[in-house]
């Protein structure tokens, strides 16, 4: 039950796109990424995800709702089966909260499809 | 899928050891809480506690277990099972993300019991 700080965490690797996993919790992941640029069009059928920015600005796109813009300190739900791209303006941290087991790329695999690597 | 401020959400209330829902994501909530002092020991047969803290500092005390001091930006998981109690000194801001229906005050009923009221 050692606290985890998210500045410390983020600050122990550098690659973007590319989930560490922090902790799980009822069977829920706790993932730290680093953003940098546009993701890939996804959705997760299953699974809500939540998205909150530690540092940086991120932007989700939707196809069918108006962006949601995230500044350091916000967040947001995206409810399962919605399609979605995150786009960080121009680098962004951002933790997210989602069932333990979902693909960072949801239904599609791509380049950016990443195995989640547990933190140090 | 508006953002949720974690500093407004904050400031929209003043009552200590009464939960907000901010938000659901998978069966489980976000609760936002201003604590203050002592919390009463308890614990939740069947739900792991993520505490966040938002501002301030969380002391989370345990029977066998020495206790977790969290700064802002520090989260800690606490698992299922596990007697503990909070202690704000002498006030922080936390957030808690745990199955919804979880009751604040686990296993036992006191004056500090509370229903979860939603975030306006």
């Amino acid at each position: 039950m050692e606290p985890i700080s998210f500045t410390e965490a983020f600050d122990s690797f550098d690659e973007t796109w590319s989930p560490r996993l922090a902790a799980e919790c009822n069977g829920q992941a706790v993932k730290l990424a680093k953003a940098d640029g546009e993701f890939v069009w996804h959705s997760h059928e299953s699974a809500d995800e939540l998205f909150l920015v530690h540092a940086g600005r991120l932007r989700i796109e939707f196809r069918e709702a108006a962006d949601a813009v995230l500044e350091a300190g916000e967040f947001t739900v995206v409810p399962r089966g919605t399609e979605h791209r995150p786009v960080a303006e121009p680098e962004a941290e951002i933790v997210l909260f989602e069932p333990s087991g979902t693909r960072n790329t949801g239904d599609v695999e791509t380049d950016e499809t990443a195995e989640v690597e547990r933190l140090d």
